[in-house]
């Protein structure tokens, strides 16, 4: 059995394309097949709602297409999970976010998690999603690094830096025991930095494609995905929006 | 002093419109001038995610385009709050969304209140949004009346009946002391049948319309709107999305 | 329509009159008639418990009197919310708290609000006021001022630079998005001092008058107030305490 | 050493006083010297919020009498618990309330527990302070009998039978595993009814009583009663209203 | 890599083992080593506390075990979670609760899940641990089968009806739209009656088993595993007692 | 009525048997026999969730060889609350823990409570607790003194300097107005500290010990104890385990 999986960057630029596809080459399984894949247009970030919105039908539109093809789950690549609910509508096999894979995963490595954000601005999406996921009382804070997304890969030395310090405030004073990595492109350093801190930092690529690994093998094998009765109901074929 | 306020049916149907503007004539401050309009294309409904997302895009430009227009507020004519976080990131003016506005006026009716929503679908959305906006205390149950959107206008003694039951039900089993009619279409009604129940009905377009016109109106002597640091930040002009 | 609307000072002193009949005449609706008064007799400020005992029978007979000589709503004028509930039980029109509105008129702006109150001495009111009106997930934070009632329209400047310096620590420090004053003598610069912060800074007095209004006017156009089911369910008016 | 305890009945009429005395007899420490007292006027029970405001003057006369006269703690016997932040505001000794006394308790004897009030007409302000004193996650539910207080003394068949049935329904469906009596007159058969029904009735006479015996031990002994820094901060006296 | 997990029933009869095996078997992955143990002494459930710490000794020593012998990961199979806090305190490697990875990921499949589970007195504990591990939001009930944990492989049927009718009524009556089997017992038929029932039906062993997959690659990939700072703190060599 | 009490140091050593009695003889009721026991063996302190498991056992013996003897109560003398539950399911006489009995009297003595604890380690399990109890909400913060049980009495100075100085930060910074010393061996001191530092220090052997007091009453005189239905449902002698 292969399993196949899609990895999408959802955003209008390959920039994150090889990083994540590295990342993922070397955390995943072996009977597992990854793709990564882009979108034709849209903006290089999703810092702003309005962004989500503006990629979101593309993100979908790669998300039918993979179930058609006979993929087993997609990760929509971007820590806000933009369109996760719109997604798990559409299709039956499971679709993974990766704060909410992330956040459910560092529930079961501490106490309590901080979240490491690229700025201020996204905070409250965050909080509004910790809450709206039912996490908000093992949540420790977030933490602002200052740093856009477009400046993580060009500015390495000065992302990580910035996580250092604020993992280790994190640890020291808001009593965090597991740090979260708030960004897909804040990834790929997540095991050295565990070591180096001696706290587990969670990276939010490796975890949700983990779990997107736990869940496709779920489905393949008992067919079992997320609920379809309640809030995941599928629109009626007939009413030709589909 | 005239204020003017756009009240958006966020579906590509011109079928609520007369009954929206019938209401709205009937309960307006006279110094309001009320718009109300609906979308060129789109589904006739938004009972699902994705239909959210497929109105979406022209939903936001109605929003900008009465900002550009010299308009107070606008509402956003549907019990999901569709793009309320995305359209209060890209205007400045006051943005209601009918959930929002009609559950913070109702935590001041009464001690707990009761949704009646058109489905089962709709409560996961429902609950999440109570959660979001931090009201789940107050929010004493949602009652599905096993009725769909399209279905309210045309069967309109339907509709009644089965309000009627559930909101006697929502009082007498699940200690609701005030009633919300969880959909912009289930409207024009709520004093009579106040009256006849004896309990308040709070109706989303009325509540959310008052509620427009109180934001307008400070607004339009204070400058005061919702705040755009944090999590209503604009996205930047130079990146060209806008 | 004209909508008569009472502003009480539950205080025994005209000390605030004239501030709060000023600021009124400034922000009020043109169909609004406003009436501010204050007690006969009674302590100048309600920093403890036992002194809004002390003026809640004279306020409640105000607010009674209004509804007699009819009044659409009123207003008890104190950012403790004093005597709320036994208004709401002895009246129909409604009655307006400034904490309750202003909180619920917050949550709308902004992601999490964040209250200045006066001492420290009012901190646990106004948590536990937050808590019963089920906003506390909204609550950034509330800090002290280290300013007395009665030294805030005297000491105008001090009030001014401690609202400044405190609103600015929980923006930045709380993650507050929208700043609420926690006194109705704490009022009448708001507009200012949001253009100035570039954060929406809520007055409570404005805030609960434009409430009071959006609930006069339904209430005259709907007849829909507060429940009188359960909570705030009306004496018998035979057991003759009314 | 002798503890001074005074149970106020917050009512004006004397008819309780009888059967409280006794119930006290029948359970007080043999160190400890009980009083009971009614007051001078007012309504014969507190159904309404108003009622509490009409006893509150003269219930706070007497803890500050009784404090005067050396007493050691007091309770003011009312499940609503009436007045207790004023009086704990203007005196040292203790000061109990039935409602957060047994709660309290209650939360020590089983997983949750419900609450059994008279009339759906209490519900809200015994959620609200379920809530305001953070136990809202213990209470399993509250269930109205459909009695009055006045007519619990008169006709105590209907009473307990009206008990049995609600707390075997409370028990089988809402997950109680203790039950709490939700009026001080609702009280005086809880062994009985123990152990006829095989899970803890709580008695809020018997629960205050003893709660208010062991602060007053703990206050006799080391001087420790309720904390004056913040929420109970005395009003000055200068200020001439104690 | 092959990864080598352990499956421990911490009960004092092998009973349950060749079950466990069996369905091991039937979903684990192809590089995934499965070994099942049971203790040489204990109750044969652990429905009471007391017969949890009654195992709890041996059950540690098998996870302990189980790590220096290279063991990645060890499923403590046991709905109640018995030992978790303890076992990751005392090794590295990941260890996994039936309850909590089970609730975790039922998050991620809907809106909100109950537990199936065999008797009333179960209820306590389980919903302390969903509320100790944050998720009480997303419960929406947990429901007694009546069945006893001894009787379900000897009356499937009678398992297999009263989960049938509770799965149902928890959908229709209380919101779910996942169930989760609230024994490890209570197993191997998870995916038949999802497809039976059209709704997720979670199998404790099947996804706490997945779960730990997950972990123990993450864990020999990376060397991430629960946090050793705080809760997890390892008890010093020096004291003897490990 | 004589009540005898157990006041068990759940620890395999004396060290700090004489400490207690000398408190306990201090503060005890008159009619009150305390007996204070140590365990044969066992760690000398609870830091670590696995000495908890190590003294289980012995614990439990005392607690139910206590019942056997006529004891009417029985303490746990440990702020981790260790074996409460096992405990409490094993017996019908009232089991306290000192960390539960202390926080609910607490949160009868002012707004929020602060817990001084020895080290970071216990924050994570002190949480736990707090939520497990439903007391969250009352909980201002949990401090850390950096020192271990062990050098509590041999470092008094240390102690009693590192608790002056986090009380009145927690009073500060955190809003406490209620202070908890989060261990039995931080005791004895609470009346001079908290004259000193004019804000309630709340120690928990004296508290859980009045609070045994006050529950060994209610069992002697009412046979009201905690429920046995549900949770602490008693393990049938017939299975042979007891």
């Amino acid at each position: 059995m292969t399993l196949k999986i899609l990895f999408i960057n959802p955003v209008g630029t390959d920039a994150y394309d090889a990083h994540i596809a590295t990342l993922l080459g070397r955390i995943k399984r072996d009977d597992v097949e990854p793709t990564v894949v882009h979108l034709a247009k849209g903006p290089e970030h999703l810092e702003y709602h309005f962004y989500e919105h503006l990629v979101m039908g593309d993100t979908l539109k790669e998300v039918r297409r993979a179930e058609k093809e006979g993929y087993q789950a997609a990760v929509i690549g971007c820590f806000y999970d933009p369109g996760l609910r719109e997604a798990r509508e559409l299709v039956s096999m499971p679709v993974v976010g990766p704060a909410e894979s992330t956040m459910l995963v560092a529930c079961s490595l501490g106490h309590k998690f901080s979240i490491l954000v690229g700025r201020r601005k996204w905070v409250a999406k965050m909080e509004d999603n910790a809450r709206m996921y039912g996490l908000s009382d093992r949540l420790a804070s977030i933490r602002p690094l200052g740093i856009k997304v477009v400046e993580m890969l060009p500015e390495h030395d000065r992302l990580l830096s910035s996580v250092r310090r604020e993992a280790a405030a994190a640890v020291e004073e808001d009593g965090a025991e597991v740090i979260v990595l708030g960004c897909t492109v804040e990834s790929g350093f997540s095991d050295q930095l565990s070591r180096e801190l001696k706290v587990p930092i969670i990276d939010p690529v490796v975890t949700s494609w983990k779990y997107a690994e736990m869940q496709a093998d779920i489905y393949a094998r008992l067919g079992i995905s997320h609920s379809k009765v309640g809030g995941y109901e599928r629109p009626p074929d007939e009413e030709g929006w589909l």
